[in-house]
């Protein structure tokens, strides 16, 4: 039976850097601040919103909602983008995504300052994860299944790591981080002949493929380890993971659950990049 | 004995093309314009820089050199890369890299215009390259690969692709349009373990890792399609490729030689952009 890997010993042993890391910026006078901008009132925005302002508020850092009308005018959504931008008290600003289908998200994406992009989303970020620039700020999913495997000490140098799923928000910039790290990584997606196949070669499989309980035992190598970036939610109300995973952690030598896996970790590093920035910020003073 | 996928077969195929859509702009009054931006006078540059204006000129395209000395200053050259960029005769800029050491060539990628910008190399480029979006423009090597698969009607969909190399030029983008075209992409490196094994799992294998004849014929799987980006100089003046062809070539289905394999290509792509640039720079007016 495999280990499970805990987003929340993770995020609780992050704490404990971001705390110390907090304290530092407040000696200097820095209060880190996040600012999160949302448009319309979804409920998955709300949910992740609630968790953020948690996490951020167990780590000292301050943290405000923009809430903008669903029907704004994109002349005024820019502005107060621009308005975070311009704002030295904000350190680090997070847009809700996708936005509503009237107005120009590539334009946001441009929009915003690259120094204060938490999640990875302006062409200069997406730039430099893509480098292995670490100056850039990689979308905060991507990097959280990073925090759980440096977490449980899984090596990732040299090792054979098949990522399903190609997304921009997970798939894509996670290859590359685990590239940056030296994995050989394969990147797998719905034409991918053979998936079973593939997956099973892999020493560590990333699901990001956003279909519920797709990876089977059969597809998992003995003694693998397995990360769930899924979230799929059933008709019931329930949520999945990419993984099912019962089979499969007979078969693993780690996996991630889902709930209370990768997904508990991406506030965590949204505090993490708040704090980089603030601290980056403070530092071209 | 596997088919020779010859670069200059490919490149003339382009040609036919590209001379129909050079002659499209000029009917429009439109004379396409590439200008080289040359820092000092190296002689791989020099040799690049003779191909590019014989290309040009066979495709009806302009092409003018701007040589700026080797000890220009960062604020002159930057001068000179912004006038390239407001000049509407010129649609389209290559800079030849590495730049001496003194220059800023991270400031460089981020002044030239990314409509201009023939290689692929300023930030909003290879993010659209990263994502999947074709209105970005790919470094030339990276393409030129793909214009040979298609040339030679290897079908890339689902199939499983090894890309041995991860650099910005070609590893990483290249990987990124394979993904594109719904290929299994594995990206490999000098810390891959087994390489051997890996590079045997390809159907279409791409050696782009700067080492003279390191992909051997044990590498490479039973009729599988090797493409060779490599280009090494031997003291005695030889090209070599990546791959030692005599030995793989009795194995692969298809196999492209070094010299006049992918390498003449690269300025049939760059003259494919050029047009691309100014066929879009007059749609914008």
């Amino acid at each position: 039976m495999g280990i499970v890997m805990k987003g929340a010993d993770v995020a609780n042993a992050m704490k404990e850097e971001l705390l110390q890391r907090v304290a530092g910026l407040k000696e200097k006078g820095v209060s880190p601040c996040l600012a999160i901008l949302r448009v319309g009132a979804r409920p998955d925005d709300l949910a992740y919103e609630r968790g953020a302002k948690k996490r951020m508020e167990l780590l000292g850092i301050d943290c405000r909602t923009v809430e903008l009308p669903r029907d704004i005018r994109q002349e005024i959504f820019e502005e107060k983008l621009k308005e975070l931008n311009e704002d030295g008290r904000v350190h680090g600003i997070l847009l809700f995504r996708p936005l509503p289908g009237h107005l120009n998200e590539e334009a946001a994406k441009r929009i915003v300052d690259p120094g204060k992009d938490m999640d990875g989303m302006c062409p200069a970020n997406v730039a430099k994860v893509f480098a292995g620039d670490d100056t850039g700020y990689a979308p905060c999913t991507a990097e959280a299944v990073i925090e759980l495997l440096d977490h449980y000490k899984i090596p990732l140098s040299g090792k054979r790591v098949v990522v399903v799923g190609r997304s921009m928000v997970v798939g894509r910039p996670l290859s590359m981080l685990l590239l940056k790290r030296h994995a050989t990584v394969t990147i797998c997606h719905t034409r991918t002949r053979d998936l079973p196949g593939v997956c099973r070669e892999a020493e560590i499989l990333v699901a990001a493929a956003g279909k519920a309980r797709m990876i089977t035992q059969d597809m998992v190598g003995e003694q693998a380890v397995v990360a769930d970036v899924g979230i799929n939610v059933d008709e019931e109300g329930n949520m999945w993971g990419d993984v099912d995973f019962e089979t499969v952690q007979e078969q693993a030598s780690h996996i991630s659950p889902v709930p209370r896996g990768v997904g508990s970790i991406t506030t965590s590093v949204l505090a993490k990049h708040v704090v980089q920035a603030a601290e980056r910020q403070t530092d071209n003073e």
